[in-house]
C-alpha cells in the first residue's frame, strides 16, 4: 500500500491486516499449525512441533528479504522454510513444512488473511449499518422528493432512503459473514494427493484446519479456485452497496440539493476555494469502490487454472485480493466516518419538494382519476394538463378544477389533499419500521 | 442472441430461456400476478384480475413492437401495459399495472427470466458432475502425473482430478441454489414506497411475491441491487469452474499428452488438416466461460445507482445479465457434453509418467532422506543428482546408489520402491472416496 | 442483438452492422477477395476466380443453417465453404478457400464488419460533435457555475463546458480513425505459414489485403491480437467519453438545477407519474456506454492465445466485440439525438450561480489578498468569514468589509467586482475559441 | 507495492518508478514547472520563481506525512503547497501554486510518472523484441509442429514463432510511444477556466507544458480522460502481447513436450520436488499479465467524471494506473529474461513432430488431391483414412497408396514428399524474413 494515498484510498485498518508483516504472520500461523496437526497424526515428534510451533511465534522475519528470495522461485515460502529450518535447530527443523508444499502454506495464510480483513470490514460495515438505522428512525416521517432518472418523481421519506442503505449493508454483511464461515485451510502436498502427509493424510488435513478454526476441505483447492470467487463475489457486493450509498449522499449534497453535509470538522475544504465544504467522505468511498468490480474481474478470471498448479493464475490472485480487501475496507471506513456524522436538513428536504410544484402529486391525481376514466386516459388527460401549466397557461391545480372530467369526479378539497406531497409517502413508514424490525431479529 | 454463433457461443437450453419471447412472458407473468395479488388486499376486483391474468396468459406481443415503442420511456414495459389495458377491456384494463411501476415489472421478469435459466444451468452443472463422480471413481487408481506450473511433478490419479472437478462443480451448483432460493421479486411503485398501492401495501408486496414463489424482500430494491450481485457472482464463480475443468481437458488432450480425448462422434473436424481432432466442447467452453468475468465486472459497477431510480445503470444490467446466463449455460451445457464422452486413456497416462524417468520419485527420495539429513540437504542432495542426470553423467537410480549418503540410508529395493510413480498417490483413493461420500451425503 | 431492448441499448445503425447477416456478408467478402487475389498469382485460374467473386455477391446462405453446423468444428466458416463449392459447381468449386484455413476468413470477417460499424459510429461521434460545437459557439459566454465534487465552486461559461465535450469527442474519433486505418487482414493458412499459398504465398498475402482496401499484416496475427486490442481501446476510450457527456446532460437536467432539458418531442415521459420528462436519451447513452469496461477487459484477457490458434480464447472475441461495438454505437446515437436537440436554460445558469450567494467569489477574494498576505493566511481568513457568514453572524460581503486585513487592501467597491461571478470566468471564452479553432484546423 | 510479492509480482525497474518517492518528486517538478512558467508570463516574480524551483529540487517531503494530511481534502497536495509555501519563505512563498488548483499539479504529476514508467517498460519491451529477432533468426528453419487447438496441426518453424512475437512485442511498444508522445499536461485552476492564472492564462498553460516537455492540451482535461484511456488501452495492449508469449513458453516448457527451457541459473527450483525445473520467468510473466484487463476496466469505467472535477472517479485512477504501470513493467522484465536466455531444443521439436507420425502430411496430401477430386472430396476421403489408420486398420502411408483414387494421383514418392513434415513449413521463412526486414526499418 502506498503511504501518500492510503489515508484517502485504503482508509481504516484493513490496509495494516493485508500488508507485508500481516501475511509474514499469517505464513507463520500456517506453518505452526502444520507442525501441531502432524504432532496429533504421528508425523512429527510432539517436541519437535512445540519447537517449531514456538518459533514461529517468536520469529520476526524481514519481508524484503523472504520477497526478495522469493524471486527463484515464485513464491516466499520457500526461504521462509529455511529461515525456520535454521531457527528450529537441526532436530526440530528436520520437521518444518513436513508434510506441506509452498501453496499450501501461502493459501492457508491468504485465508488467514482475508479472515482478519473480513473481521475488520464487517466492524464497519456494522458501524454503517447503526448509523443507517439511526437516521432511518430518526427521519422515519422526514418528508423527501423521492427521484428517479435524477427527476423528482413522488415524496418519500428520507427515514425510507435511510432504511434501504440499512437493509443492504446488513445484505452485504451477512454475505461477508457466509463466505468467512466457509473459509478452507489448504493442504495437499505437492499435487494435493497428500503424498507427504505421512500414515493418515486425511486425519493431518483435518487436525490442521482444526488447529486453524477454518473449515476443512473436501479435496485440497489448489486449482478449485472457489474460497477466492466467492471472497471476491461478497467483497464485490459490498463495495457496490457502499458505492451506492456514497453516491446518494454526494447527490443530496449538491450545493443546489444541499439535503445533507457531512460532518467530520476540519474535512472538506479546498487548496484554492475557500467557500468549499466537500463531502470528502462519500467521495472517498466512492473512488475506493470503484476499485472493485476490475479487482473481481481479475480474481475470476484468474479461476482458469492449469491441473494441479496454476502457472501464474494462482500468483495473480495475491496482490488484487489485498487490493480488493483494502478497498472494500477503506469504502466501509470512510462511509461510517461520512453515515455516522451525517447532518440533515429536513427543512431543505421539503422545501426541494416544494419547489417542484404540485407536480409531483401528479401521479396521485391521475390515480385517483384511474377508476372512472381508465388508467391510460387519465394518465394523458394529466399529463396534458402539466404540459400546459408548463407551458404558462395556469397553475396546474387551477387548470385541473377548470377540466370537466376532473371537476366531475375531484371536488378542490380532494384535489389539494391529493396534490400535498406530504399526503403521499404511501407505505414510506412502515417499510422503515420493517426494515429496523427485520434488523433486530436478526438479518445479521 | 446471434443464430450464426449461438450453437458455439450460446449452445444448451439457456440462450433460448433468456430470448426476447422469454422476457415478454416473464413481463406477463408479473402483471398477472400483481392483479391476482391486488384481488387478494382489495385494490383489484376480483372479476378484473381473473380477466387481467387470463389476458396475461394468452396475449403473445410482438417483442420488436414493443421494443420500437420502448425508445421513448427507455423500457418496455409502458408499451406492453398499454396493450394489456386495449385487450382486458375498459373495465378490467383501469386495473392493470395497478400499484406498479415500470421497473417493478422488469425487474420481477429479470429474475424470473433469472430463476428458469439458473433452473437450466443448474441441470447442466448437474450432468457435468454426475460424469465427473463417474470419472473419479473408475479412475480412483489410474496413475497419472500430477503436473504443477505445467511440468510434471509427483504422481496423482485421473480419480483425484475428477473428482476435484467434481467438488468444484458441486460447489458451483450449491452456490447457485442459495441465489435461486432468495430472489425477491420487486414492487414499491414510483419511488419505492408503494403509494399506489392501496390500503395495505406491504400486503400487497407480500402477496405478490407469493404468488410468483419468490421472497418478499424487506424493502424494495429499484437500486440496492444486492439480488443482481448475487446472480452474477454465483454465475462468474460456476464459470470459473467450467473454465477450469475445460482447460484441464484440452491440456489432457494435447498431442503431445494425449491422455483424454472428446468422443463425440463428428465433433472436432477441421476445414483443412483432416488428421484434426480438436475438443471443440471443451474449448467452446472455454470460450463461454472467458466472458464471464467481465460481465460481471459490468454487473457489480452497475450497482451504483442514483437515489430511486438509476439514470442508466439499470438499463445497462439487462443484456450482461442475459449474456452472463446463456455464457454460462452454453460453458456447462459443452462441459457436460465434453465429459460425458470422454475418453481417458490410462495407458498413455502410465507411459506419459514414466517418459519423465524416475524423477517424479524424487521427492520420495528427498522425503526418505530428510529424517537423516535434514529436510533442506536432503533436498539440495538429490537436485544436484537429477542435475547431473540430466547432464548425462548416468541414470538418477544407479547416481543415487552411488551416492554414500543415500547408500547409507536407501537399499536398493527402498529406491526402486521410492521411484515406482504408482507408490505415490498419497491419499489419493482417499479422497476420491471422501468427494464420492460427500456428494452422497448432499453437497447439493 | 434483442428487439425488445435494442431500440434503448443498442440504437442507431451499428446494430444492423453487426448482426448475422453482415457477418455473412462479410465472410463472402473475404472469400470472394481471396479467389480475386488467387487468381493474381497464379493460385486460382481466372475463370473460377470470377465464378467464386460472382457467387459470393449472389448467395445468401441462411445464419441459422450456418450457425447449427457451425457446433461441430467451432465456426461456421466450414459450412460457408461447403454451400460455396456447391453453388460455384465442380470446377470453380474446387478452388473455394484455396490457401486459407477457417480462421483466416472469421478474422477478416471480423474486420471488415468492425471497419463497418466503426464507420457508423464515427459518423454519430461527428453529429455528437457538431452540436457540441454549435453549443460551445452559441454559450461561449453563458455563465454558469463550475462544479467540483459536485459543488458549486466557481463559475465557468457553458460554452466552455461544450468545448470539453467537443474536444473529448474529436479525441475519441481521431483515435477510431487511427485504429480503423490500420486494420489488417487476415491471411496464413492452418499455422499461419501460408503453405497452401501456392508458389507465392506472401505477394497472395499482399493482394488479398489489397483487395479488401485492408492493411497487409507483416506476419499473420492468428494469435498476435494487435488489432482487436486496438479496437477494444479505441472503443472504450469514445465509450467513456459519452458516458461524460450523458452524465453532465443528467446532472445538469435534475429537478433542482434544471439548467437543460432533452428537447425530442415525446420522449422521456413515465409509466406512472404523468409530470415526468426524464432525460431518456442520455440515460439510454449512459446505460450503453456503461457496458464498455467490462467488454474491453473481456477482449484483453483474450489477447492470452496458445501457439498458433488459441483454444476458447479466439471464438470468446466474437460476441464482445459485436456488443461492444453495438454499444458504443448506440451510445453515440443518443448522446447525437440529445445534443443535437439539447434545451439550454441561461437563466437558470445565472439563477443557480447566484444561488450559492457570493461564495463563488471567495476564491478571487482570497486571490486578490494572497500578494499581501500570503496564500495560506489569506485563504485561511477567508474561509474563516465565510463559515462565520455560515453560521449566520452576517453576510459575507459586510464581514468581509469589517475585516481589518480586508479593508486595508480592498475597497467595497473591489470587492463587489471580486464577487461578482460573471468576471470571474477567466479564459473560458478563450478556451472556447482555441477547441473551435483546433477543430477547424483538423484535429479528425 | 509489496516488498513481500514485489520481487515476483513487481519485477524490474517500475515499481519504483511509481512508488511513493517518485510520485512526489513529480508533484515537485510541477509545482516548480508552473512557477517558472509563471514567471515567463508575468503571472511570479523571476526571483520568486527561482527561488520556488529551488525548494522544489531540495525539498524532500515525507510521503506518509503528506499522505496523512490528504485525508483532510481528498489529496496530498495541499499539504505539499503549505510546506512549499513554509520552505520558500514569506515572499516567494505566496507565490507557490499560484494560478493552480490541486489536480492540475496531481494529473501533471501523474502524468510525469507515467511517462517515465513507461520509458522503463518500452526499454525492456525492446530487450525482449532483441531476444525475439535472435531468435527468430536463429530459428528461421528449426522445423517445429504448428498446433491450432493445442493438436498439433501442419509444420511451422520455430523462427516464425519468434518472428510473431517480435512483431507483436514491437508493436505494443509503438503503440506505447504513441501515447507517450502525446501525454499532456494539466492545468485550468479550479474549474478548468484558468481564472486564477492571470492576464494571459493560455500563454502560462503552454509555457507550462513547454517547461515539462509535454503537450499542451487544448482545453483542461481535469474531467476528459483521454490520456488516461490512452495510457490504459496501451498498456492493456503491452499485457496481452506479454502474456501471449509467456503462454506459448510454458505450453512449450512442458514435460511432455518440452522444446524450450527457461536457461537462468538458480531459478525454478521446487520446495519439495528435487527434479523441479520452473519456467519461473514466464509465469510471473503471465502472472503480471492478467492481473492488466481488470485494471483497464477499473480507468475506463473512471471516465465517467461529473462536471468540472469528478467526486470520486478522479481519485480511484491513481492507484490502478501504478498498479497497471507496475504490472506490465514486470511482465517485461519477466519475459526479457526469459527470452534473453532461452533454450531451445530443435531435436525435440522435430522429434515431437515425427512422433504425430505422417499425420501433419494429411493436409498437404488432401490440398494435392484437390484439384482433380474436389476440396470436398479429397478432404472427406483422407480423413476417411486417418480414421481407419488409427483404428489399427493400418499405417495412413499404406492405407493412402492402397486407396485408388489416390494412387490415381500419386506416386509413392509424391507421397512422401507430401508427408514430409519439413517439406511444409510453407512460406514460413520468408515471412521471418518479413518480420525481421520490418524491425531494421523501423517499425519502432
Amino acid at each position: 500500500m502506498s503511504e501518500l494515498f492510503g489515508a484517502v484510498l485504503a482508509r481504516g485498518p484493513v490496509a495494516a491486516a493485508v500488508g507485508d508483516p500481516a501475511w509474514v504472520r499469517a505464513l507463520l500461523e500456517a506453518e505452526a499449525a502444520l507442525a501441531v496437526a502432524g504432532a496429533r497424526t504421528g508425523l512429527v515428534p510432539a517436541a519437535a512441533a512445540a519447537r517449531i510451533a514456538q518459533v514461529c511465534r517468536s520469529l520476526v522475519p524481514d519481508p524484503a528479504e523472504l520477497g526478495a528470495a522469493a524471486a527463484d522461485t515464485g513464491n516466499p515460502v520457500v526461504p521462509l522454510v529455511r529461515q525456520l529450518e535454521a531457527a528450529a535447530g537441526p532436530e526440530a527443523g528436520s520437521y518444518v513444512h513436513r508434510g506441506a508444499t509452498s501453496q499450501d502454506v501461502m493459501d492457508t495464510a491468504m485465508v488467514l488473511v482475508a479472515r482478519r480483513a473480513v473481521d475488520l470490514v464487517l466492524a464497519d460495515l456494522a458501524a454503517c449499518a447503526d448509523a443507517a438505522s439511526r437516521l432511518a428512525a430518526a427521519h422515519r416521517c422526514t418528508v423527501q422528493a423521492g427521484r428517479t432518472l435524477l427527476q423528482q418523481a413522488v415524496p418519500t421519506t428520507f427515514g425510507l432512503k435511510a432504511a434501504g442503505w440499512l437493509v443492504a449493508l446488513d445484505g452485504a454483511a451477512v454475505r461477508l459473514q457466509v463466505v468467512r464461515a466457509g473459509l478452507p485451510a489448504q493442504l495437499g502436498g505437492a499435487v494435493g494427493t497428500l503424498s507427504a502427509a505421512g500414515p493418515d493424510g486425511l486425519a493431518l488435513l483435518d487436525a490442521y484446519a482444526a488447529e486453524l478454526g477454518l473449515t476443512a476441505p473436501v479435496v485440497p483447492w489448489h486449482t478449485l479456485r472457489l474460497p477466492v470467487a466467492d471472497l471476491a463475489g461478497a467483497l464485490g457486493t459490498a463495495a457496490g452497496v457502499l458505492g451506492k450509498v456514497a453516491l446518494d449522499v454526494v447527490l443530496l449534497a449538491q450545493t443546489e440539493v444541499g439535503e445533507v453535509a457531512e460532518g467530520t470538522p476540519g474535512r472538506g475544504g479546498s487548496s484554492t476555494m475557500p467557500h468549499k465544504r466537500n463531502a470528502v467522505a462519500a467521495v472517498s468511498a466512492r473512488a475506493a469502490a470503484r476499485r472493485a468490480p476490475g479487482l473481481v474481474a481479475t480474481l475470476l478470471s484468474c479461476m482458469e487454472q492449469e491441473h494441479e498448479r496454476a502457472a501464474g493464475a494462482w500468483h495473480a490472485e495475491w496482490r488484487p485480493l489485498s487490493e480488493l480487501l483494502a478497498s472494500v475496507g477503506s469504502a466501509a471506513a470512510w462511509t461510517a466516518e461520512c453515515l455516522g456524522a451525517l447532518q440533515v436538513d429536513a427543512d431543505r428536504m421539503r422545501a426541494n419538494l416544494g419547489a417542484a410544484g404540485p407536480e409531483t402529486g401528479a401521479e396521485a391525481v391521475a390515480g385517483a382519476l384511474s377508476d372512472g376514466l381508465g388508467r391510460g386516459v387519465a394518465h394523458d388527460l394529466v399529463a396534458g394538463l402539466v404540459r400546459r401549466a408548463r407551458g404558462g397557461e395556469g397553475d396546474l391545480r387551477a387548470l385541473l378544477l377548470a377540466q370537466e372530467q376532473v371537476a366531475a369526479r375531484l371536488s378542490a378539497q380532494d384535489l389539494d389533499a391529493l396534490l400535498d406531497p406530504a399526503a403521499h409517502t404511501g407505505c414510506a413508514g412502515e417499510l422503515v419500521d420493517r426494515a429496523l424490525r427485520h434488523r433486530r431479529q436478526g438479518s445479521r
